[in-house]
C-alpha cells in the first residue's frame, strides 16, 4: 500500500511577507522560489499579484523560471461587493498571473461579512460562487481559503458551512480552513475538521473532483505546528503554512517542523522521495535570503536542535545517540553537535584540522593550542561557523603552515559628498610589500570598502595575477555590542568565488573598515595558499 | 464552583541553563527567582545543588529571600546504583538545599536502565523507592520526574508503571511524565497519560496523600506547548516548563504560552488572581536578565504578537480588534502596534499622520500620497518598521511641515591602517550652512561613522546647542543585496536618545557612508524639531 500523501502550499513569499522585519527583493523572491522547487513541496504561493507593483513584476519574471516539483499559484480575494468579477481589476490581475492554480479567500464568519465588509451574507455566498466559477471559466484550478473558518464554525456553523458549500458550487475542489487569528485549541480544530471531512466526503465539483479539505494555522497560541497535525489527523489532505514560520504577529505554521513530524512521525509524506535530507539546508539557504537571525532551536533545521550541552546527556548520547536524540540528524540533513565542554572543543576542532593535516591527533597539544585560540577570538566577537576560510588560516598560522604574502605598509580611505558623479564617493589608497618589491596603488568605489577592495586588488594583481579571478559574492555586516552605537565592534562576513570555488571569511574590529580589511585580506591569502598548494600537489 | 487549578513548575534556573548561549550568574539567579514569584509560579526550581559550587552558592543566599507566591524546589536525582542513600554525597546536597519540596528524577525506560546505566531493572526499582523514602524521612515533600516515560512506555509499559509505583510507594506524591527527547506526538501522550491518570487516581501515598500526575515536555517537534496542553486535558493537574522556552536542544515547555492558553483558552487558574497581566511585563523582565534577543513573535508576550501589517487586517482591526486579535493584548499585559510597510495601507498612514496633524482625513489626496512615496521607498530598501523618527519626518516634508536645519555643502571621510594612536583610525571633516553662516568642522573617531557623527555634531552645535544631549544607542547595519558584495545596497538603522525621548532614523544607499549621513542626519533633525514644537506649544 502506498504511503498517505498530503500537499504541502508554501506561502512565505505571501503570508511570510507579512512577518515584522522581512522585506524581499523580486531577486530574494527567485531564490526563494527556487529553493522551495529544491525543496520539493507541491504548490508555492508566489504573492499577490495585484497588491503592489513588486509582486506584478515578480509574477513576470517567474515564467521565464522553470520549475522540476513545485507548481506556483497566485493568491487574491473574491471579487468586490456591489461589481461582477468580470470588471474587478484584482481579478484581472489574478488571471494575469497566468498561474494553472489559484488561491482565493473569501468570508465564512458572519461578523466579518456584516461589520467588516459590510455586505449581506446572501451577497457575500454570492462573491464566493461567482468568483470561483469566474476562475475556473478561465481554466484555473481553484483552492478557496476560508478565512476566520474557527471563529466563523463558533459564531454560526451553519453559515460557515454554507461558504463552503458556495466555493464548491462555483468550481472550487479544495476548501482551506484557515485559522486566520491563531487562537483555536486543538481539540476544537479536530472537532471542526472532523465535521467539515464528513460533511464533503462524497461530493464532487461541477467538473466532477472530489472535494479535498485543507488546513492553514497561525501560531498566536503556540500550537500553529500541532493544529495542522491534528486537522491531517481529521482527514485534511492539504496543510498550508511557511518554510520557516514566518508571517504577521507571532507567524504562521512553520511547515519545515510539519514536514519533519508528517514523514518522520506519522509516516506520511509530504516531498519527493528521498528530498527530506535536504530539509535543513533549504531552510539555512531561505534565512540567509531573507536576511534574518536564524533561530538555532528550530526543530529539525535548527544549528541547536541537535546540540547537547549537559555531560550527562553528552556521555549518553556518545554511547548511544537514540538515548537522547527523537531522530537522527542526518535523515533532515542537520548534525548533532555538542557544546561547551573542552573534550567536545577538542573533537570539533580536530574534525576541522583533520581535513588539511591528517597527521594531528586528539591529544596533540597542538590541538589544545588552537581551541584555546578559537575560544579567545570568538570571546572577542569571532565566529568561525560561517567562516571556513578564515578557520584554515588561523590553524595554518598556528602550525607553521603559512605564510605572508604581502605586507602592508598603509591603506588610507577617503570618501565624500556630494559625490564626483553618480557613482563615486569614495577613494582608496595604499602601500604593500612583496619580497623587497613594492606596489603603490588607487581604487575607487561605490563606498570605502569597495574602494579598499579595488586598490588592494589593483596591489596583488602585480604580484599574483590570480586574484583576478576572484570575486566576492556576498559581504556582510553584523554589529555585536549595540551600546556604544557607531563606535561598535563589528563583524565583517566576506564570502568569495573563484569560478570552481567558494569560501568564507571574517573580520572583527571597532572600526568597520578594519573589520572589513581584515576579511578581505583573509579572503586574497586563502586564495592563493590553496593555488600554491594545487601546485605543489602537481609535482609530488 | 471554584476553577480548575494546575500548579505551574518554572525550570528556567535548571533545565532553562541548559539552552544555548545561556549562563547565569548567582546575580542574575536571585532576580529572576524574584521575578518567577512575581508572576507568581507554583514552584520555581532553582537548580541541582549537587552540580556545582555557583548552585550551592546560590541555595545558601535564596536562603535570605523572602518570597510571597512560590516556592523554591532543589533538583536531583536518584541515589547512585550500589550505595545506600545515606552515603549518597549529591542526597546529602539535596537536603542541604533545605527546601519544603525536592525534585528527583529517575530512569522509566528500560533501555536507558541497562544499557546506560548499566543497572538490572530491580536494582532500579529499588533506586526509586529508596530515594524517595530517604527524602520524604527528611520531612520533605517529594516529587519524581520519570525521565523518558514516553519512550519507557513505548519500549516496555509495564516496566514503566512499576517504576511510577516504586516512586509512590517510598512516598511521592507527584509524578512526572518526561517527554525528555521532546519526540512524542500529540495523540500518543493523551493516550499514555489518561491511562497513568486512572492507574493512579485512588492511590494515596503511605501519608495519606492523592497521586497527582505532572507533564514535563521538550520542543524538538515543536509540540512542547501542546503536549503540556494535552496532559492536562486528560488529567495532568502540573505542568514543569520554562518561562521562555529555554532548554537544551529546541527548548522546553514555553510556559508563557502554556499560562496564556490555560488561563483564557481553556479557563484554567494557573497564577494567583489578576495576575495574568504581568505576563508580558516578566517575561521582558527575564529576557534582558538573561541577555538574549527577544523572540519578538513569542505568543501573547513577543513585541510583535499584536502588530498588525497587511494593510487589509490594520483597516479591519481598527474597526474592531475582535476581527484579528484571539484574545485582547492589555489581558497578559501586551499591546497593540502596526507596523509600516509596502502592504499597509492609508489607515495605518493615516493613524500616524494623524499624530501631529490631527485634521487630515482618510480621503486626502495627501494620504495616498504618503502611502504611495512610502512604497516606493521600501522599494528601494527603506524599511519603517524600525524607524518611526525618520518616518515622521518623511511625513512632514510631503505636508510641508519640515524646514531643513542646516544645507551640506561637503563632507570627506578619511581612514587609514596603521592607526594613527590605540584608538584613532578615523577622520571626517565638513562644512554646513545655516541661514547664510557657516561651520567647517572635523571629527576623529573609531571607524569612519563614528567621526562623521562626531564632526557634524561640532557643526550643529554651534548653531543648536541641544543637540549635544542626543545620544546614538545603537546602530545597525544590514545588506540588502548581497549579490554584488563590497558595492551592495546597505540599510543603516541608528537609535537615539536625549536623555527623555528615544527615536529611531533609517537610511538606505550604496555607499555605507552615505546610508549612515541619512540615518545620522534624520537624527538630528527629528530632535530639533521636537524641541521647535515643544517651545511653539509653550507660547500658545
Amino acid at each position: 500500500m502506498s504511503k498517505k500523501k498530503i500537499a504541502i502550499l508554501d506561502s512565505t513569499l505571501r503570508d511570510g511577507a507579512q512577518g515584522e522585519g522581512i522585506s524581499f527583493s523580486v531577486l530574494d523572491k527567485l531564490h526563494i522560489v527556487q529553493a522551495l522547487d529544491e525543496l520539493g513541496v507541491s504548490y508555492i504561493e508566489a504573492g499577490n499579484p495585484g497588491s503592489n507593483p513588486k509582486d506584478l513584476e515578480f509574477f513576470q519574471k517567474l515564467k521565464t523560471l522553470k520549475l522540476t516539483n513545485s507548481e506556483i499559484v497566485a493568491f487574491g480575494s473574491t471579487r468586490r461587493k456591489g461589481i461582477a468579477c468580470a470588471d474587478d481589476p484584482n481579478l484581472e490581475s489574478l488571471l494575469n498571473a497566468e498561474t494553472n492554480t489559484v488561491v482565493y479567500f473569501g468570508k465564512s464568519w458572519d461578523f466579518q461579512v456584516t461589520d467588516i465588509l459590510h455586505a449581506s451574507l446572501e451577497e457575500n455566498l454570492d462573491m464566493i460562487r461567482e468568483t470561483a466559477s469566474f476562475l475556473c471559466d478561465a481554466g484555473r484550478s481553484v483552492i478557496f481559503d476560508s478565512e476566520h473558518f474557527f471563529d466563523a464554525w463558533q459564531s454560526n456553523p451553519e453559515y460557515a458551512m454554507k461558504t463552503l458549500h458556495a466555493a464548491v458550487d462555483g468550481g472550487s475542489h479544495l476548501l482551506v480552513l484557515c485559522d486566520t487569528k491563531g487562537g483555536s485549541m486543538m481539540d476544537f480544530i479536530a472537532e471542526t475538521t472532523k465535521i467539515v471531512v464528513k460533511e464533503f466526503s462524497n461530493v464532487k465539483t461541477k467538473s466532477g473532483k472530489p472535494v479535498q479539505i485543507g488546513i492553514h494555522t497561525h501560531n498566536d497560541c503556540g500550537l500553529a505546528v500541532a493544529n495542522s497535525i491534528v486537522a491531517t489527523n481529521c482527514g485534511a489532505t492539504h496543510v498550508q503554512g511557511t518554510l520557516l514560520g514566518f508571517g504577521e504577529r507571532t507567524g504562521n505554521a512553520n511547515l519545515s517542523t510539519i514536514i519533519g513530524n508528517l514523514e518522520l512521525k506519522k509516516d506520511v509524506q509530504c516531498l519527493p522521495e528521498d528530498h527530506l535530507k535536504k530539509l535543513t539546508q533549504i531552510c539555512h539557504r531561505v534565512t540567509e535570503i531573507s536576511n534574518i537571525l536564524p533561530d538555532n532551536g528550530m526543530p529539525y533545521i535548527g544549528a541547536s536542535s541537535f546540540a547537547h550541552k549537559a555531560g550527562m546527556h553528552i556521555d549518553a548520547v556518545t554511547k548511544n545517540p537514540f538515548a537522547y536524540e527523537h531522530v537522527d540528524p542526518t535523515v533532515v540533513g542537520n548534525q548533532r553537535s555538542f557544546l561547551m565542554s573542552e573534550v567536545a572543543g577538542r573533537s570539533l576542532v580536530l574534525d576541522k584540522i583533520k581535513k588539511f593535516d591528517s597527521t594531528i591527533k586528539k591529544g596533540d597539544s597542538i590541538v589544545a593550542e588552537i581551541t584555546k585560540r578559537v575560544k579567545e577570538l570568538e570571546h572577542q566577537g569571532y565566529q568561525f561557523e560561517g567562516a571556513e576560510g578564515s578557520f584554515e588560516l588561523l590553524v595554518r598560522k598556528i602550525i607553521g603552515k603559512y605564510r605572508p604574502f604581502f605586507k602592508l605598509h598603509y591603506y588610507k580611505t577617503y570618501g565624500e559628498k556630494p559625490r564626483l558623479d553618480e557613482h563615486l564617493c569614495s577613494f582608496a589608497q595604499l602601500k604593500i610589500e612583496v619580497e623587497g618589491d613594492f606596489a603603490v596603488t588607487a581604487g575607487e568605489g561605490d563606498g570605502p570598502v569597495n574602494a579598499l577592495d579595488n586598490a588592494l586588488r589593483a596591489a596583488l594583481e602585480r604580484f599574483y595575477p590570480a586574484v583576478n579571478s576572484v570575486r566576492l559574492t556576498d559581504y556582510k555586516v553584523r554589529v555585536l555590542d549595540g551600546k556604544s552605537a557607531t563606535a561598535s565592534k563589528v563583524r565583517v562576513l566576506i564570502d568569495s568565488t573563484d569560478g570552481f570555488y567558494s569560501w568564507s571569511t571574517v573580520g572583527v574590529s571597532s572600526d568597520l573598515m578594519e573589520a572589513s580589511w581584515l576579511a578581505l585580506v583573509d579572503s586574497f591569502e586563502y586564495k592563493l595558499i590553496k593555488d600554491v598548494e594545487a601546485k605543489f600537489k602537481q609535482f609530488m
